[in-house]
């Protein structure tokens, strides 16, 4: 039988899971081991445990639920994505890759597919960087980017430690054993929204990606000293918030200064202290994102941004300490996934076009482990991170669709 | 009999006070209406009802202690100050005044004095803008420098109003019902720590001052638009926050560029939003203090700010509003209560020095309606606004023992 995508009752879970939201509708703010989060975890749980998937979650909260093929020891082909959302975000980020995947595997069932190897749906814990700084906890730990002593080193703003929250979320157990070895996948696909205007623009329905851009995120923290608003004087000051303003520039000028359009640079977080309209800042501290498809030009900017640094901290007499929490290697996509998506899409005559992910995602970590590609469909306006975020229902469809025609294939 | 003034003791209260405190000591943090606040008001009445004065509070939670005269129908004479502090701050701003007012009274108890006029002790309510961005909201009532509508329009960051704030901390009543007339004191002095390093400096224990500089407070908001870190390219960004950084710095260029040392001009408050490493910012929030003894340059600063955002603005394609929260003139202390204080100062062969501040007080204000000056003591490094802020206990002693000469001479 020919697979169909029950489109209405995806958009539906769709809103039903943006409704877990600790943020006034349209806005999602769902950060990982909230209350929100555990409850849009059941929700989705429940559907999964309605499609007959047999449900497994590891230490760190990723989630797995298996249809099983006709020869379930083999190597399973997985799909999925991530539920978390930044504050103030949209509904389509992550979750179109869960639910799509679920409704892919459940267009299989209906479809009376029955497929050698077992399909999995995985929902990685924490894509975003919310709570810890450091995006794709889940799936680091899967690929073993990140050891297990993370459990006692990721930290939140307020010193809580990622093991204090994942026990209190109900998570226990030894990190180090979620680890899954190379071969563990025979494949792996993540359908996704593109989070850029490319195929919008294009007026093309579908991206295989071929590569994903090399992320890096630092944490510079800016120690100058405080004191009164009004009594300090201008020429005995040693603003921080002065001299993170000048870093914030420098990481704007090294972006632009590659002349490549690839290259991004972003400052997305600045916290002041004391942070009182009267006090002159002593201590700010910067979050920091930069990100290229080529891992070189990427480290030429961060070496600019922290030339910046030394420069400001040297010219206005305060200390400039820049932290990395990740410089990860771009990935490259498994040709033999990627001509299983472009073959799926030809099946359904569907155009699409090859590109690479400027956006980083769970794939990135899962590359390390497993053959993998990623498929995009378009968002409105390249929108993404935003309450506006908006994927229409036949894009969806048409990612869903996809989807499910190369998870058979891949499964055989 | 001569007047003597119990140092161990004043030091100990204001130990105790400190102790009220919502962030770890040494650091103060008492915000106006928290539970801490509610506490210290509580403590300090409690000293006040100890020494006999009868204390009454007004709509605002300001607090009036009087010690009655020998004519009590005649206007009192007042001195105080504030006992709230912002995030992380010392324990001797304003606590100097309110504590050290204290003493003077009682010292003058024991010395057996029996003034002619009543000395009553203010507590202002929230010299500090911290809660409601507005400093001297109790005083500014008083004096008629901010009408009653302000108990609704003055808000929280959540938008909580001053009147909810208010009532929820026990003071009802009308606000428009709470000001003073002219002619209510017959003077005001307040103590204070100097908060600027001239005293030290100059190895002077005494400041008296002539004037009180002018402050202004805007809250300066940047519109842009937000999106993924990652996806949304350089040249297609309008982000609010790197429009915010080159505000900041045209908020110091500014301030310098009077090329005299008396303007300051400082951004101490910033809040990003949506607040994710990963999200471009799509809205900024500056609070910005600019003060100069001199108004008129003070207003040209903040011309040339006002300048900056509309250039960044229109170069960014970012709006940007800024929003005027106080623009106050600078006041001239009165010369009869100056002299007051100079003479108090010679009868005890303590060299003084005239001085402004350039710190705000609620001085300001009661200038407005009172004869008016302040006294200065000197502070470790000029520094305030900070946990290690430190005033001597003999340099304190020293202020409390002119502050009570002067208000006897002043009180007949």
């Amino acid at each position: 039988m020919n697979i169909i995508v029950d489109t209405a009752r995806l958009v539906e879970e769709l809103d039903r899971l943006a409704g877990y939201s600790d943020a006034p509708a349209p806005a999602v703010t769902r950060v990982v081991f909230s209350e929100t989060d555990r409850r849009a975890r059941e929700y989705v749980k429940g559907l999964c445990a309605a499609a007959g998937l047999a449900v497994r979650e590891d230490a760190a909260g990723n989630t797995f639920a298996r249809w099983a093929g006709r020869e379930p020891s083999l190597p399973a082909v997985a799909t999925g994505s991530h539920i978390d959302a930044i504050p103030h975000a949209g509904r389509y980020d992550g979750t179109v890759g869960v639910l799509g995947g679920l409704e892919a595997i459940r267009a299989l069932q209906r479809a009376g597919r029955e497929p050698r190897r077992s399909i999995e749906l995985a929902i990685f814990s924490a894509e975003e960087p919310t709570r810890f700084g450091i995006g794709c906890f889940g799936s680091r730990l899967l690929a073993g980017a990140l050891d297990a002593s993370a459990g006692e080193r990721l930290r939140d703003k307020e010193g809580r430690t990622l093991d204090q929250w994942r026990t209190a979320a109900g998570f226990a157990g030894d990190l180090a054993s979620m680890r899954l070895p190379v071969g563990h996948y025979a494949a792996f696909v993540e359908l996704h929204i593109e989070q850029g205007p490319l195929l919008e623009r294009a007026g093309i329905p579908l991206g295989v990606v071929t590569a994903i851009a090399a992320p890096a995120t630092w944490r510079i923290t800016v120690e100058g000293e405080g004191g009164h608003a009004g009594a300090l004087l201008m020429r005995d000051r040693r603003d921080a918030f002065c001299a993170a303003a000048e870093i914030a520039l420098a990481v704007e000028r090294a972006a632009l200064g590659t002349g490549v359009a690839d290259t991004v640079g972003t400052v997305g977080v600045c916290d002041v202290f004391p942070g009182a309209v009267n006090s002159v800042p002593s201590r700010v501290r910067l979050e920091v994102d930069v990100r290229d498809i080529d891992g070189a030009r990427r480290d030429g900017v961060l070496a600019r941004i922290r030339q910046a640094c030394d420069e400001t901290a040297a010219r206005r007499g305060v200390t400039v300490k820049a932290e990395v929490i990740n410089a990860d290697a771009p990935a490259e996509c498994d040709p033999l996934v990627v001509e299983a998506l472009a073959r799926a899409a030809a099946v359904h005559q569907l155009p699409f076009e090859k590109m690479v992910s400027r956006a980083y995602h769970d794939s990135l970590f899962l590359a390390r482990i497993a053959p993998t590609a990623m498929l995009f469909i378009p968002c409105r306006g390249g929108v993404s991170h935003r309450p506006d975020e908006f994927a229409a229902p036949e894009a969806i469809a048409s990612g869903v669709l996809v989807l499910a025609e190369a998870l058979a294939e891949l499964a055989g």
